[in-house]
């Protein structure tokens, strides 16, 4: 669509739909304009001067609607609109990490059929162009690993906690009044949210796609004042890491917190911004920070993946072809700091080997080695028993 | 050339084009292959199986060459290669940033006649793909500031003489020795090279073309004991910065040492490594920090431009064409650290106030606000006496 103007049909109005209208509005598009936006709720006044629906047939059959955004929380909902779109060969951008992370492969397929751009950067990491950058530039290097702070709510937490010295509670409250994380902030603090966003970036750094209930993932809501006393004794910090590495053609994938050290970059990403490590071979390390939600960085993204559209930018998902797709495996064993509360919950897991154990009345821990196979299978089971647990490097 | 094979002739066997071929037997491409290489001496064995030539006519008279690579330190030898080679439609990529910060205003217009790509990633920054962000992703953001450690020499030096104490002569020894700098390190160390580097980036972020004699550049070579002295007691680093910043519609630039304080992100870019910090109205402040030098990471920058090729990808300039193009301006003030040694020196400089003046025998300085346009106009002088300038910003 080199050099036409897009009308663009968009699904939602909520932080990021909004920034995106200000921010068009801000820069004065003349190619790109936001012709219908379809809602929920009708009757709620926005103050702005477009046209709202609450059916998506006015968008799908007005017949100069050529481009889809689609900025809505429901996944299911998403899922349809963006396969429609597909099946209609409008080219679409979506900002549903969690859709996508479920339907990618068959959305791949999709937008191969139809020869129609389907762009989701924004998704991924906010205003950090991981994903762009992952197809295009570092094509050609062997990557090794990718590693970051994928979610701003839960990263804003932990700064709170461990620079100004806040407790877990007050820093989540105040996470809400601001409006960095949502009411119910599970899927923040509980990693699904950086767990959607690492399935998406493992798709364009190595090739494959590996469903998320095959990932061990964990949180921060069972963090308590023991476990920040331990790493600050140790002068480290938790942050919660998504990690993808290739050790010797196998993949191995995780979302957990993890004991950083100060002289690791992600130490310094504080508050709700993101930071990405990228390895490579060639290149050693790439460090990528910036901010990784808000309704101007997200809806400034997203118009970036719009405006690649008027350039005929399609992902070309090179790696998905390659013969030597990586394989996804748990069996991969690493140093973790665990602690619990009753005695009952340390044969939950089955360590290799343990080098500290410390026992006292109201605080236990062990650190020890165990596998990502052990820890995905209690997964849900360490969620609601009061223990934490924490990727703890030797370094 | 969209599925095409590319048969490059390359300029160049040093660091990046050795580098380069490594990387390209590394990965096995199948899609490009390096044809016949033009070296000043064909005496020297080099180990590879490649055609080498003398003459440039072997390169640009083979027909089955359709790409060009310029990786050669003589910019005027590099600027005849790269018209030469788009005057052929022949599409290329060059690594020589003194020549591109001399002659891109013209090569820009060449590339546009021949519709021919001319891309130079790697020429800026390295790994780190800093124009092509600027180019694609923030292109609808409207920028602010670029600010950067844009050189590996002389960060290097800066990390050895600041973490482990080393002299200012030991340290630029050590680089030496390592091959982070060249014999005649003055292009890293003067502030040269970041000025070219600048100077590139400057036309992706903003659309204009400065020329280097107009931007006021001063590097390191003149720090001594003392400056060190003074900014470890103010807790801060001497940093090499490259920055470009735009207010109100006016572009200021300047390349110089700054006094950075612990909390900045530039103030963790340690050894060879280069970070840039892009501040927007949108995104808020976005970093990118990876390998500014070396081998493989620049070699395997240069591939990424290569194979962006086989994709039909041309840089866009689209600010070039900005009716609200910004104007090129010294005429900004802002507080410095100026150490001299004769009181002569202080009148080199005048300053519009001064908040600090310490004078002993051995050790004397002023801190004051001070104009571009003033320290522009005797910038060759300050680097031919014994004295010192950084910014020093109230942060």
């Amino acid at each position: 669509m080199n050099g036409k103007k897009l009308n663009i049909g968009l699904f939602g109005f909520g932080t990021v739909g909004r920034g995106l209208y200000d921010v068009l509005k801000r820069i004065g598009s003349k190619n790109v304009e936001i012709k219908r936006v379809c809602v929920r709720d009708l009757t709620k006044d926005r103050g702005v001067d477009v046209e709202f629906t609450d059916k998506a047939d006015d968008i799908f059959n007005d017949p100069t609607i050529n481009f889809i955004v689609e900025l809505i929380d429901d996944a299911d909902a998403a899922y349809d609109i963006v396969k429609r779109a597909l099946k209609m060969e409008l080219p679409v951008v979506s900002g549903n990490k969690k859709m996508l992370a479920h339907h990618i492969e068959e959305l791949i397929e999709l937008q191969a059929r139809y020869n129609v751009a389907l762009l989701y950067d924004a998704s991924a990491c906010g205003s950090i162009p991981v994903i762009r950058n992952l197809e295009e530039y570092y094509d050609n290097d062997l990557l090794t690993s990718v590693k970051g702070i994928l979610n701003g709510s839960s990263n804003f937490i932990l700064s709170k906690i461990f620079n100004e010295k806040m407790s877990y509670a007050d820093a989540l409250k105040l996470a809400q009044d601001l409006g960095f994380a949502e009411s119910n902030p599970t899927l923040d603090i509980d990693g699904w949210d950086s767990l959607f966003k690492l399935i998406i970036i493992t798709i364009h750094a190595f090739g494959l796609y590996v469903p998320p209930q095959d990932i061990f993932t964990f949180g921060i809501s069972n963090m308590n004042d023991d476990d920040i006393r331990f790493a600050n004794e140790k002068e480290r910090r938790f942050k919660l890491v998504a990690h993808v590495e290739k050790i010797d053609n196998k993949l191995i994938m995780s979302v957990m917190p993890q004991l950083i050290s100060r002289n690791k970059y992600i130490y310094s990403v504080e508050d709700e911004f993101n930071g990405v490590v990228i390895k490579g071979l060639f290149y050693d390390k790439q460090f990528m920070f910036g901010r990784g939600a808000g309704a101007y960085p997200t809806g400034s993204a997203v118009l970036s993946d719009i405006t690649a559209c008027l350039y005929d930018y399609k992902y070309e998902y090179k790696k998905r072809n390659d013969s030597q797709l990586p394989r996804y495996t748990t069996d991969h064993s690493f140093r973790v700091y665990y602690r619990y509360l009753d005695y009952a919950d340390l044969d939950l897991i089955k360590f290799e080997s343990v080098s500290e154990n410390y026992i006292s009345d109201d605080f236990k821990y062990v650190v020890g080695k165990v596998s990502l196979r052990e820890l995905h299978k209690v997964q849900d089971e360490l969620r609601r028993r009061n223990v934490f647990i924490a990727a703890y490097p030797n370094d």
